[in-house]
């Protein structure tokens, strides 16, 4: 066996912490996995002298930057640190230098991918990013390997923790939105300042890191459709229950001969579909190819050690590519530039909810205004009255987004519908 | 783009006829990712004058295996003909030539995995094999690399479509096995000679591999404990419901301080366990990591796409190495030896049903019976009066195997227990 490989790890927080906590766990394994040892040789970090989660050599940890990016011997970069400022600036630097990448950084990918990777491709060397989706969950690499000989139809995922983690709690306990962030917050799933997670943004940039692979095209951040989680009522969630469906934040990519759609909002998924069983701050990512049929990779979709492990299983590969010096083996596979479909054109079924006056002929006019722009239903339920107002759960066949937006803006306008309380797309069953 | 990597296919049934109407469909946005194009340059039949189930020259045909072995244009080998005779002979052929070999051959790897490993490893080349368990699911790959930095605790998988396909019917309808056995040959999902699937044994030889990557020890498939499924009831089924369980055939691979165990049979899947609603011919594989946690892949476990979308992914693996000069980049990975506990040795919880006289004092008796063994019962349920007898359905804490034989050697021999209907194993719980 040769000397070790050399890492240098650009930050050292929850996820950071994890990497060296599994190396330290099981580098013997590992060792013996890839012929070589593994060494942490230096870390950046702000603030020397803070206290750590996991036990490291004081000597390793450094706040210069140019002390890893400008070292010979450090091979790979491990960027934990986040953010799309210095984090870019540095994998930037270290590819320059001849470095491989490792990186959760999932704000910077879905960001500035294009550019990352044509500077790897320059290089000739290796940029992974396993732990920038799903944390733990093998779905980048099966993506661009394993299922390489399929045309992807479709990517459906839950891909944020703590949303799913809020309407789990919501759908279980009949609780409302804002009762349940606030436990959520308390107990650490949730963020102080939530809006990251609850609008659905970390979502969209992990779907426009999925589609840019399922697709072949860059599909960046700004590019998805995006709706939180924010409105949704306990009482629609039940509602949603009788009528056989689950409440999830899904983020959806699919590719027609239209185009490609990429986007995120809660959605109504069928009890009898993988995803609708996927609970609490799991994450699930739904494949669907033209060979593979229907595929779905499960797991935890954060946390320091999950992270970690997609994180040193990427290291692994680097290692093995520059054991092998075949580094830049699979670069890159956005060959396409497949055009991006306008949100009103995408094609869904809707459960909507209604209140309106309890009036003989107002289910007919508003049947009327659907009918005129070719919504079709599937079902109408009077839930309730309330007072003399009466609550109407409708679900929609499958219908053009912009004709049922169109429909949606005459409703409101019409004296006798008091309110468009709920607009949910349903996802997930026959035809779609 | 340089000229394309000829591919020499063995057998072209299934699975072969699948890997031809792939490459068909998908081949120029696979050569567009590989950089060069993959042409199958020959296929070894049985009958060149055959209908086939794809449109194919006949002038790729070969009766001749030496034709492709000993032809140097063609440097890798798909075998996807089946069996442990001539397979064998024509891998272990091709890899002393210097080939790289895919397989989707889990019978051939379950017996002789060490012979073919040590041949590719001293050939240096490639043998890949993710289509030999789960079908199309991406399962060797992400366990051999994406989750290589783990210490695997257990793998448990639904690896067997047919008997999954039979258990979700008995459960659904109500019915016997005998008789949804008979619909499930009629449609075509299980063999005429159903043996190998519903006793475990094509199971047992998925597990084997699985194991033997999961712990890093060589697993064969006669040291897989197995137990089939046709005992079951459509009653058993329904108890098991009632306490809140599905009924799965599980493959079990499992680590502890003691040694390795690798078993196959029947068991009570609690109805919150992800594995539970895993229905109809669908496969899962749960996998649980020291630091990635609980992690499952889902999808079809057979059938002739979805196996050739694995043998495909396999196939452009061994291109990218051959373009790229890596072939032998990851070789396997049993490096150690660790002992196989003995059946005796596992510990798990046991459903039973038995029949009994119904009396005062024979619930205490068995009840002794089962604590002089240190069998303790988590609960204890009336089902149904037979005449003068009673339907006893128990479930007992977790406990010694050897134990819970003894007890049940015991049992058997007591006037008062008139039949030991079914035994089943607890599995997927707190603590296992």
């Amino acid at each position: 066996m040769s000397g070790p490989i050399n890492i240098g790890l650009l930050g050292l927080g929850t996820v950071g912490s994890g990497v060296v906590r599994l190396l330290q766990q099981n580098g013997a394994a590992i060792s013996q996995k890839l012929g070589r040892p593994l060494k942490i040789s230096r870390i950046l970090v702000r603030d020397r002298h803070r206290t750590r989660q996991v036990e490291v050599s004081p000597d390793l940890l450094t706040t210069d930057p140019e002390t890893i990016l400008a070292d010979p011997d450090i091979p790979i970069i491990v960027e934990v640190m986040g953010g799309t400022g210095a984090a870019r600036e540095y994998i930037l630097k270290a590819i320059s230098q001849g470095k491989s990448v490792v990186t959760a950084n999932k704000d910077l990918l879905a960001l500035y991918g294009k550019e990352l990777f044509d500077a790897a491709e320059a290089s000739g060397v290796d940029l992974f990013f396993e732990a920038s989706v799903g944390g733990g969950i093998p779905i980048i690499h099966p993506l661009k390997e394993c299922l390489a000989g399929n045309r992807i139809r479709q990517v459906m995922g839950i891909v944020n923790g703590t949303t799913n983690y809020i309407l789990t709690k919501m759908s279980r306990e009949g609780r409302d939105f804002a009762e349940v962030l606030r436990e959520a917050q308390s107990l650490g799933y949730a963020e102080a300042d939530p809006a990251a997670d609850i609008e659905g943004d970390d979502a969209a940039r992990k779907m426009a890191i999925l589609a840019s692979i399922a697709f072949g095209t860059r599909i960046t951040y700004p590019d998805v459709y995006r709706e939180g989680i924010s409105n949704l009522t306990a009482q629609d969630i039940s509602y949603a229950a009788d009528l056989g469906y689950a409440v999830k934040l899904l983020g959806i990519a699919r590719e027609d001969e239209e185009g490609i759609e990429v986007r995120v909002h809660p959605a109504l998924v069928p009890l009898n579909h993988p995803l609708a069983a996927v609970s609490d701050v799991f994450n699930a990512i739904f494949v669907e190819g033209d060979a593979v049929g229907e595929t779905m990779f499960y797991g935890r979709g954060a946390g320091s050690m999950p992270t970690a492990s997609a994180v040193v299983g990427d290291i692994m590969e680097a290692a093995r590519n520059i054991k092998h010096k075949t580094r830049g083996r699979i670069s890159c596979t956005c060959f396409y530039d497949k055009p991006l479909k306008p949100m009103g054109a995408i094609i869904t079924k809707y459960y909507l909810r209604l209140v309106v006056v309890d009036r003989p002929g107002v289910l007919a006019s508003i049947a009327g205004v659907f009918g005129e722009r070719e919504v079709s239903l599937a079902s109408v339920i009077q839930e309730r009255m309330l007072g003399e107002l009466a609550e109407l759960v409708l679900i929609t066949h499958r219908v053009r987004e912009q004709n049922m937006q169109d429909a949606l803006g005459v409703l409101a306008g019409l004296p006798v519908v008091k309110e468009i309380a709920c607009v949910v797309r349903v996802e997930g069953g026959e035809g779609g």
